[in-house]
């Protein structure tokens, strides 16, 4: 049953001896060379699916230890065979488990999926990459771990792949930016050497989990979306249970409150008074059309959106233009004390009116994980999938999306703006989203929109999307907003967006390629490093 | 007035040739090479004074834009002349502004202090090497800004080189740490190229000062406490001036307690539920040598201290055992609450008392600002030279110091085992050390302890000192315990014991080295870090 596919410029004995030699080292049934084994390390959400562009592996391979992982990247290395390593696979929309360049083969992770140390006094742990966020919180869990994973929206993924990937979660800013949230790596280096940074890079050292940095240079931000090693160990800091969690609401009557909503915001998050990821939404912008006829007739009609048109159907329906929530973690007394100094601050727009949530002890009890959005309180769920299922209001489920994820200012005045220009370039090229909503994300101090581009495994229409989406990413950069993450079919476009110095960002980056690993093994085309030999096909 | 003083392995007439050019281009009175000039450029608390291997500059040079700077590093390059940059070379006990190989030239960005930006809604400031904190503080003032920059003491230092060393200071954890509180970094590579990281390399980007990572590998960890480049622009993040501050104190009677303390502060910590530095002392403990002729005896006996019996003392004098100081930033209600809360928690320990610090409404008038800690204010102060000055207690002012530094793990039985080992291993090599002290430094979730070695210009005894500050080195990392900085003399000391799987670390730091800087013509041996010409001179 062996598929047809070879890595490219690899001849077929080259590739069966290397074949051989991975079955010798992790055992026959972990070496996948079927093509219905392959089939499921193709991109369920390919803009590609069934079309010659799609990438495809050549084989994958599954160790289930850290000396397999050396074994197989120095078997890769003798023939020259790139290998694409994944996690569990899951970050479906940015890739899931296919390879970025066709004929490589996946290095397959999934077995090493021990929880390799829990610190309760440090809140802190150690785990492989085969740990998803169901792993972790029933780790923790089962042992009466009064410490929080923050996890994304779904949970089935990797604490590793999505950290290594910059995804993110819920709860606190010191924990919802995953990669930040990391402490320690272990990285099987390219000739198979293991690298260990920050503290790990002393023998011994109890603070490998405590310290980030080490001493010299710090090495880990380079192994985020790059390939440059296999990371086969990482570190996390937890988030201790705190004792409650509150939900307060903010709405203000008028569009250009946005501005204010999001400088107090801004206040609030950098003094520490306010926790949770907030949400900002205005029913005037929903997510998907609206029902309401005017509103529809207003978001139909050709041009822009017109701010006083909406604002007076806003007024007509009695709603407020923006509906803001906040999120507080801590003592009860605490999260009392922050929501009363933000509405204190929030009170200065005219107009603001505000909705006190419920005070939630903790821990939840089942009754209330039942009915809450769970990843606010660490818990994984794959609830998410509802939106695009098949569903009495959706007879029809979506055949999956790919993201599209621009960063932009953490102010106001560019979240209309991205709107505007979004929804008007949309409108241009005729993609298939009409209307955008406020940021989903906050990182860093930036905003991050995350828009689904519906796939719909119809070649010619999966071709228009895909050269549409390349179009707008090179409008967004044109405004100053560039990506913080894509899926392979996209991975060079957006690269070639960070193009400050005829691209010496990419020149940097290969450079360390090529220093790091010069045969050009691992994840070729990964975030639009090539290795040497394969610069000129850059797509 | 030409010094004598050539560049290894650079001839007379090359390096004259050099000379030359970088007067050309930064202008004569911006080159500096006469032995009186060039003696500004030696570490006044170098630990080899006046000694053979006191580390010389052959010359500096004073640019005042990049372009000069990226003229001056090509011109470097051609002629193969190492260049040591500094910004304001004020990290006195950390090697000052001399060079970490002898012969460099200076590349003194002093003249660079140009604040390019402040941005008050977002909180964020673009600033050149020259520009110390107490320039970026008159810089706020006179503009009214209520905006906080985290001051490290003393805070005469230059933002960009205390960042890149890994500096820190005291108000909240998001900025305490000074490199972790940057945003985008613009760097002169060895060829002169420039190179902006995070969103810098998105020509028009708005978020350079407000997304940290960009897309692909985050390259600014690697410029950290390295040699790669010279760091000619940086963001960072800063604190907007909250409503009030608050310090609570808390004391508990057991030398054991301190397990429990520093157990309930990392719970608060990671429930962002304390802010400030804390502080956590001792009177069993003392920084000095202690006045009372019992406790002076006790630290004075042969062997290890007695807990039992600083105990019995303790008791004795009617003391605390410890001494916990909270800081808190926030909503005058909300720092009550918060102190509350933390109060509840310390209350576990048996016997634990309080003691209410005054809840201080910011900003500060005039009056307060003269009786506060000023760094916990965001203020910059020399007032830490008081420590070692002449005085009326100190008649003898001291010659300096380095500082040795190690990171501990962040709990109660690592502060008490360090104590142990440092105070026993300072005892057996006679370092002119008796005491120790809990940790001052909580950046990460390590501890870092900082003691200061006194240098006393005398070269028989600093080398004895030298000699043993290696050996403590080494014995500290038997323990897992490694520096998380040092001085240019112990630099190589310290990278030895990063030495997991044959000092991976340094080199893949070296291959990293060899790609950016192929010529080894920056900061040559800086961090452990020596270009491939001087591999085998590493000392």
């Amino acid at each position: 049953m062996q598929n047809g596919r070879l890595p490219p410029g690899v001849s077929a004995r080259d590739f069966a001896r290397a074949l051989a030699a991975w079955k010798a080292s992790v055992g026959a049934r972990w070496v996948y060379t079927s093509d219905e084994d392959l089939d499921l390390y193709r991109d369920a959400y390919s803009p590609f699916w069934g079309e010659p562009e799609e990438r495809l592996a050549a084989a994958a391979v599954a160790p289930d230890s850290v000396e397999q992982v050396q074994q197989i990247v120095r078997v890769a290395g003798e023939h020259g065979i790139p290998l694409y390593p994944i996690s569990t696979g899951r970050n479906l929309g940015y890739g899931g488990c296919a390879p970025t360049y066709t004929g490589s083969v996946v290095l397959d992770l999934k077995r090493m999926n021990r929880v390799l140390e829990v610190d309760e006094y440090n809140a802190s742990c150690l785990v492989e990459p085969g740990v998803s966020y169901f792993d972790m919180y029933r780790h923790l869990k089962e042992r009466g771990s009064k410490l929080w994973i923050d996890v994304p929206d779904p949970g089935w993924g990797s604490l590793i792949g999505n950290a290594l990937d910059h995804g993110g979660g819920y709860t606190a800013p010191a924990y919802r930016n995953h990669f930040e949230a990391h402490c320690g790596m272990e990285i099987v280096l390219a000739d198979g050497e293991i690298l260990r940074t920050g503290m790990g890079a002393l023998p011994g050292a109890k603070t490998w989990q405590q310290y980030k940095f080490g001493y010299g240079p710090s090495l880990d931000g380079i192994f985020k979306q790059s390939n440059y090693g296999v990371v086969t160990k990482m570190g996390f800091w937890l988030f201790p249970e705190p004792e409650a969690y509150f939900s307060g609401t903010v709405m203000t009557p008028r569009h250009d409150d946005i501005v204010k909503i999001v400088e107090t915001f801004n206040y609030l998050e950098n003094t520490m008074a306010v926790h949770g990821l907030p949400s900002m939404y205005s029913q005037a912008y929903p997510m998907t059309p609206p029902t309401d006829p005017e509103l529809l007739a207003l978001h139909s009609a050709p041009g822009d959106l017109d701010p006083a048109a909406l604002q007076a159907w806003v007024e007509r329906k009695g709603l407020p233009f923006w509906t803001c929530s906040l999120k507080f973690y801590g003592a009860p007394n605490v999260v009392r004390a922050l929501w009363d100094a933000a509405k204190a601050r929030f009170a200065a727009i005219p107009g603001a009116q505000f909705r006190d949530g419920e005070l939630i002890p903790l821990p939840l009890s089942p009754e209330q994980i039942a009915r809450v959005h769970k990843p606010e309180f660490g818990i994984p769920s794959l609830e998410m999938f509802y939106i695009g299922a098949r569903s009495e209001t959706s007879p029809n489920p979506s055949n999956g999306h790919f993201w599209f994820s621009p960063i932009i200012p953490r102010t106001g005045a560019a979240v209309i703006e991205a709107n505007r220009v979004i929804r008007r370039t949309a409108r241009e090229l005729d993609l298939p989203i009409l209307i955008f909503s406020p940021p989903v994300g906050s990182w860093s101090r930036a905003f991050i929109l995350v828009l689904a581009m519906p796939i719909t495994r119809v070649p010619e229409t999966d071709r228009r999307l895909r050269a549409a989406v390349r179009q707008l990413i090179k409008v967004c950069a044109e405004h100053g907003w560039g990506e913080y993450r894509t899926a392979p079919a996209f991975m060079d476009t957006v690269m070639d967006m960070y193009s400050y110095n005829d691209h010496i960002q990419r020149r940097v980056d290969e450079r360390i390629k090529d220093a790091l690993d010069p045969k050009g093994i691992l994840s070729p085309g990964r975030y639009g490093i090539w290795p040497q030999h394969l610069r000129q096909g850059r797509r």
